[in-house]
């Protein structure tokens, strides 16, 4: 168990609960198992809930940065939701950048905001305030 | 970390899946954190998603009955979904009895079963059969 992290397909969406503490060879497959069901399944957004999550380290940072720059370039938007206030301020508090990731207060609000960009396709802002 | 399942919610729908073993302890604490967002979500199904299980034994199958018994009372049916095929051969097998329980291949068709028993009130069967 724990060497593959389930990934769920809703609607056009797919979604990932991460649970288990990620070492390498689990944020490895991860990226190679969303970036294939990206394709596969033609998804137009992925979802990714990290409020089990205490702490976000710089791997963890890296690690989302890399799957949200992989499935653009396949045509889905990466949004991080769940993120716990306290993972906010290390996040801004270790200087990481999460340049291509969208987030979202829950995977309902992250999916009512890729659905609004599929919608109005015309160069929606990268960098949205979601005071929702 | 998972000392919490967390549970996501998707239109009206909870949405969870099982990465990591169970115990008793957490076992208890998902059925309890279930029942408590089933009404304060007013949620109208709960979908369980067991695809990286490769085992289930009599303990997973009577959480999995327990849960289902509990949100029905409460007015949500639960779906389990991605049941391995070695899975369900083991729940035969067990002459485990997944009473209440509905399953589907995946979550887009638990959602879609859940979506057309909403629509359709009037005393849909307990015990489908789902050869989508």
């Amino acid at each position: 168990m724990a060497d593959k992290i389930p990934i769920l397909k809703i609607g056009r969406f797919l979604v990932v609960t991460i649970q288990v503490d990620m070492h390498d060879r689990l944020a490895m497959a991860l990226q190679d198992d969303l970036t294939q069901r990206v394709v596969s399944d033609q998804a137009k957004g992925v979802l990714i809930d990290i409020s089990s999550l205490e702490v976000v380290d710089s791997f963890i940072g890296r690690m989302l940065g890399n799957i949200a720059a992989m499935t653009r370039t396949l045509g889905a938007e990466t949004v991080v939701v769940g993120m716990r206030p306290a993972v906010a301020i290390t996040i801004v508090e270790l200087g990481l950048s999460l340049e291509n990731v969208h987030t979202a207060l829950n995977v309902d609000k992250g999916m009512a905001m890729l659905t609004r960009q599929l919608e109005t396709p015309a160069e929606a802002p990268r960098h949205e305030h979601h005071p929702e």
